[in-house]
C-alpha cells in the first residue's frame, strides 16, 4: 500500500516539473506550427484498439469488463481515438487538420529502463494532405520539439525510412502481398535480434534463393543515402525516387539535414504505415527510440470508411526525460514562492490586502501561517522557504508608503512605493 | 465503436481549449500562492481507496484485476494518493507542504448533468499547519481560482461550515461517538432529501426527545451567522467560537467576505473531515457544488501513522465549465495560425528558412502544403486558415529585404525589414 503499482510513477513536485517541462515545451512548439490540442478518453471500448491492431494487442493492455458489462481498455496509444474523432467530423473539419495531444497511455509490459506501464505521450498528426510537404512538415515539427528542450544535432538523429519503398522492393524480389507483413516485422526486429530469423524465413520460402534474397534485403536495410537506395534496386525503375528527392530537398530548405539520417533499416513494427516512416534516437544510437512516426494513408478508410491521408508521430516522456537528464538539460527545480511577506499581527489587515493585490498581479508569495510575531523569526522562515525576496510590511512602511524589499540571496535592500512594488516583479 | 463510452468525453479542440483554460488558470493561480504541482498514478491498488473510504466505495469504482493478479482501480479522488506520497517522505518535505494537482479521475456513476464518469479535478492541499490561518489561506486560494476565470461575488459563494462544531453539538445533545457519523450523513443529505429520514432516525433513537432534537438540529443547520451559532448553543460554552472569530477576521482581512456565507447546513458527506468544511456553489444555489473541501487532521495518522494536520479542496471541471458557459466567460476559441506565409516555389528555400526563424521566436505560422504556385490561391488559403496576417516572401521582398505583411481582417499592408519582422509579433 505504501507505493505505486509496478511501472507507475509518483510524480513528486521535482519530477512533476520535469514531466511538465517536456509537455509544455511540446504544446508551445506545436502552437508555432499551427497545431490545435485535442484529447480523448483514457478508457475506450476494447474493440477500438483490436480493430486497429488485431487481437494480439490485448495481451499488452489493461483491459477489463466494466460494471455495465462493456469490454473496455485503458488506451495504449492515441491513434484509434484520433481516427474515430476525425472520422466523426471529417466533413466539417478545416483541412489540413493539425492536431496534437499530450496525454497518459498504458501498456501492460514488463517495466524496464525507458519503458513503464504508464507513460505520457506527445502526439502530433497532420491529416488531409498526402503530399511529401506534409511529411517534411511533421519531421520539422519533431525536430523543433527536440530543439525546444535544448537538444541539438549532436544529441539526436531522426532516421528516415520508407515503408512504400520496402513494399516495392519485396514485390520486386517476388514476395506476395500476404507475405510482406511478416517480412517487415522480421526486418523491424533485425537490428535487435540479428539475422537468424530472417534467414530461416527466407530458407522456408525459397530454399534455393534464400541466400541471395537475404543479401538483397540486407543491402537495402543498410542503405544510408539516396544513391545507396538506387544501387540496391539496380536497373529497376524506382517510382519512389522522386518523392525521396522532394523530401530531402524540403528538409534541406528547412535546414534540417544536420538532424536527419536516411536509414532503410527502420521499417516500424506497426502494420498501418504506408509511406515515409521515421524514428528518433540519441545520436550514438543507444537506448530506445525517443519518438516514432510516419505516414498512414489507409487507416481512416480502413477503420471508418473515411479516406484521409495522414502522417504523425508520438514522443514518449520516459526516454526523452532520460536523455535530457543525461545531457544535463533538465532545468533546476526551485520549489519556492518568489516573495515572502513579513508583517506583525497589528498590520495584518493591511499586509494581507497587499498580498492579495500582489497575487492578483501574478506574483508568487507566501507568509508565515503560524502567527509568528517577531520579524526575525519570520525572516528566518522566509529564508527556509527558499523565497528570493522578503517584503517587510511594518507600521513604518504603512505610514510612509515606502516598502522594504530584501534580496534574500545577496542581502541587498531596496525601498519601493506601493506602486513600484506592484511593478517590481514583472 | 463510433463514440466514446457513456460518461467519457471526446475533447475536440474547442472543448479541449475550455478544459485547458480551467486547468491552466488553476496552475497559474496556485503558483501565486506558492503551491507546487505533483501527480500520482491514475491506476492504484484498490486497497488504497478502500482503506480510506470503506468497502462501500467499490461500487462506484472502475476496478478490476490486472494481468499480474493485482486488485486495482482507476482513482476516484486524489487524497489517498496524496496521503501515501506525503507519508512516504513526511520527514524530508519542507513544511508547510503546499501541493496541487490537475488530473483526471473516474467514478462509475450514472452520467447526468454536471456529473460524468471521467472528469478533471483541480486539487490543492496545505499540510503541516493546523491553525486557522491555513484554513483561511486555502479558502483564499479557492476564491482566487474562481476569480481567475472571471467569476465574481455575484456569481459564486463559498458556504463554510464546521464539522468540529457539529460533533460538539451532537455530543452536547447526548449522541455517542458511534452514532455521530450516520447523523452527519443524514444532515448532509437533508437539503436534497428533506427531513423525513432524520425524523425517523431521531424517533428510533429516543421516541420522547425526537421532536426536540430535530428542532435543535434543524436550528443549527440553519445558522447563517456566528451569532446564530452562539444562540443555537444557548448558555453552553462553545470552544469553537474563538476559531470562528479568528477565521472570519482573516477572511475579512483577505477581503473575502463578499464571497463567503456561513452555512451550517453543509457537513460534507466524507467521514474524514475534522474541522472547517466548505462547498462552493453558483450564487443562486442552483446546480451541483463547484468545489468542496475542508480540514482533515486525522487522515494521515489513521492511514499511515504520520500525524500531520491538513486542509484542502477539489474543484471539478464539469460543473465549473457549465457555470462559465452560462455566464459567457468562456474565451472565444480561435483555431488558426497567427501568420500564413506566402511564397513561390523558386523562393521556397529562403521562405522556409524565414519560417523556421519565426517559429523559433515563438510565432505561430503555417503555409500552403499543396505547392500552390499562385499568390492569389495561397492568399485565399491564408484567409481560409483564419490567420491574422499574411506574410509575402517573393523575389522582390527577398531582393530588397523588405517584407509585406497584410492584416487579413483590416486588409491593411505594412512593409518591414527582416529584423522588424522578427519583432513584429512580440
Amino acid at each position: 500500500m505504501e507505493q505505486a503499482l509496478p511501472g507507475f510513477r509518483d510524480f513528486y513536485p521535482d519530477s512533476c516539473a520535469v514531466r511538465n517541462h517536456l509537455l509544455r515545451n511540446f504544446c508551445r512548439v506545436t502552437r508555432t506550427f499551427g497545431f490545435e490540442e485535442f484529447d480523448g478518453p483514457l478508457l475506450e471500448p476494447l474493440d477500438l484498439f483490436v480493430e486497429k491492431s488485431g487481437e494480439e494487442i490485448i495481451s499488452q493492455l489493461f483491459n477489463f469488463t466494466d460494471r455495465g458489462g462493456r469490454a473496455v481498455a485503458l488506451r495504449p496509444e492515441l491513434t484509434p481515438t484520433l481516427a474515430r474523432m476525425i472520422a466523426a467530423r471529417a466533413s466539417s473539419l478545416k483541412r489540413p487538420i493539425r492536431w496534437c495531444n499530450v496525454g497518459e497511455h498504458f501498456r501492460y509490459e514488463r517495466p524496464q529502463k525507458g519503458r513503464l506501464r504508464a507513460f505520457w505521450q506527445m502526439n502530433a498528426d497532420l491529416l488531409g494532405e498526402g503530399g511529401v510537404s506534409a511529411d517534411a512538415e511533421i519531421i520539422a515539427l519533431l525536430v523543433s520539439v527536440f530543439r525546444g528542450v535544448g537538444l541539438g544535432a549532436d544529441d539526436f538523429v531522426i532516421r528516415i525510412s520508407d515503408r512504400r519503398l520496402w513494399l516495392d522492393f519485396l514485390a520486386w524480389i517476388g514476395l506476395s502481398g500476404e507475405q510482406m507483413p511478416s517480412f517487415l516485422e522480421i526486418i523491424d526486429r533485425f537490428e535487435r535480434e540479428g539475422s537468424r530469423e530472417l534467414k530461416k524465413k527466407l530458407a522456408e520460402l525459397s530454399p534455393n534463393l534464400g541466400p541471395e534474397l537475404f543479401a538483397a534485403i540486407n543491402d537495402l536495410r543498410q542503405c544510408r543515402t539516396l544513391e545507396d537506395i538506387q544501387n540496391a534496386f539496380g536497373e529497376q525503375n524506382l517510382p519512389r525516387v522522386g518523392d525521396w528527392e522532394k523530401l530531402l530537398q524540403l528538409l534541406d530548405d528547412l535546414r534540417l539535414m544536420p538532424f536527419i539520417q536516411i536509414d532503410l533499416g527502420i521499417v516500424r513494427g506497426l502494420a498501418y504505415y504506408t509511406g515515409f516512416v521515421f524514428e528518433a534516437f540519441e545520436r550514438s544510437g543507444q537506448g530506445r527510440a525517443l519518438a516514432g512516426g510516419g505516414r498512414y494513408d489507409d487507416l481512416l478508410e480502413k477503420l471508418h470508411k473515411t479516406p484521409l491521408p495522414a502522417c504523425g508521430f508520438a514522443i514518449g516522456d520516459v526516454t526523452l526525460g532520460l536523455l535530457l537528464q543525461e545531457k544535463q538539460l533538465i532545468p533546476a527545480y526551485k520549489a519556492a514562492p518568489h516573495v515572502f511577506v513579513i508583517f506583525s499581527d497589528e498590520n495584518r489587515k493591511a499586509a494581507l490586502s497587499i498580498c492579495q493585490d500582489l497575487r492578483d498581479r501574478g506574483i508568487s508569495l507566501c507568509y508565515d501561517l503560524r502567527g509568528e510575531s517577531s520579524f526575525s523569526k519570520q525572516l528566518k522562515e522566509a529564508g527556509r522557504s527558499g523565497a528570493s525576496f522578503a517584503l517587510f510590511v511594518g507600521t513604518d512602511e504603512l505610514t510612509s508608503g515606502n516598502f522594504t524589499l530584501k534580496n534574500l540571496s545577496s542581502g541587498s535592500m531596496q525601498t519601493l512605493t506601493a506602486n513600484e512594488l506592484f511593478g517590481a516583479f514583472d
